[in-house]
């Protein structure tokens, strides 16, 4: 069994703008070219966009999905996996992972973000929030390079 | 069986400024004096103060503790309730309540706040984050006026 | 503060017979004369005719509803708290008692009395599961009597 | 994207028999081979063992961990998920899941088996519990095979 070199979240929102859509797929890219698991809450918007940059890189995605539905998942998941906890999920998807990419600004993604600072998981930033314990990024590629370091 | 006017979530920091004290313990006074419960993560910080304030007022106070030991709950608590969730309980905190009074800047504070934005539980801040959807109480005894005046 | 004697669960299904709802009230009635609070799944059947007992008896009763929202819970409730966790809350309730008494056979019950024994909390049977590491209860007093001797 | 065909989990106890171990190994084995995903709690036992299987038979594995430490999932894990629920993560699995498989007679299991059958999930004992609603295998192919029927 290989094991993933690092579990990786890329949080935003299901409702975002190109230019966070277009980040989310080069940071699923990178993930994927990094040989990490990218973990998200498997829905459309930034969560597809990485999953589908994953994808074509043949990168391992797993959503851990709001509802009971599994048919919910966005088309591009390895793994679409129903928790039926509602937002609660937040929680789990930053519990799964070693660091936390965030992308926007919306307050499912705050959630997230000050979920992980709270427990320890390092928080990156890109085009999002600014909190004191965050690490900003300066493109999809340094991203993923920030937060592979924070697991090495 | 008489039924509590609200439901309302008192989320501050364990480790708390003695002015963020202060404030917790008015807002518990105020909320047992309305007759709402006083719902909380139930350690000790704005926590304690708040149920110490609403134990003065002979009012409801329930923790949900992160823990599964219920003896870690604070000692103004009418009930404490160990979930063996962790941090998690944040979100059971927020979907407890009819609204959250977040009182100073922690970042399990803003979990709570965020995830409460995110699923259209009204936020009352004092002294806290200052969120577009939030609203901005100017004492204690505005917060629990500006959240019962949600719930009506 | 004065603390509850006790907390102790009442699971049985929403759809019960005639026995086993005279049994649940004498249970929740029980668990009110004795100072202990009754925490449930917060819906009808066992959980209502156990609430109508404790609130006869002035006693305290709180409900883990498995949905969002909280007017789904039963009338004699004092608590009624959304969890929004669907059948997951089952495990809520088993981790905020000290003892759980089962009435009657539905699976929703009996995935609290394998919970329970899975971690170590007293599980009562009354006309029930007989597992291995329950004990058996003759009547409604004798239920309580033997959760709360596990208590003391 | 492949799709996997179905998503199994198989459920037993982490102090296991040689004879649950020989079972829980092939029924890895024929999950893997019918190109399902297997799901299990991530650690020792009955999980390991069918990790084991699925594992060389080169099938994906996932691992639903209790605790919040990666490293408690055993070698044989594709993906070891941290969720830090505790037995509440059971609840997960089988929320994760198209059917379950159990094996063996520990309490643990059986909170499974009751959620699933509780939720309306297909149950497949092999030497297992005898419920009314289960169906009952009479081997390891037997059982993944009673398990793909119900998801098709």
């Amino acid at each position: 069994v290989i094991r993933p070199r690092a579990y990786l979240a890329v949080c935003g929102p299901g409702d975002a703008t190109p230019a966070e859509l277009g980040a989310a797929e080069e940071v699923g890219r990178e993930i994927a070219d990094s040989n990490a698991v990218l973990v998200c809450g498997g829905l459309g918007g930034v969560m597809e966009a990485a999953c589908r940059g994953a994808a074509r890189g043949d990168g391992l995605t797993v959503g851990l999905l709001p509802g009971a539905d599994r048919s919910a998942g966005n088309e591009y998941l390895t793994l679409a996996i129903p928790t039926g906890l509602g937002e609660l999920r937040n929680g789990l998807i930053v519990r799964a992972v070693d660091a936390v990419i965030a992308i926007g600004g919306a307050y499912g993604t705050l959630s997230e973000v000050a979920l992980a600072l709270k427990t320890g998981t390092p928080v990156i930033g890109l085009d999002s929030f600014d909190l004191p314990d965050m690490q900003q990024a300066r493109s999809p590629a340094d991203a993923v390079g920030l937060a592979l370091a924070t697991v090495a």
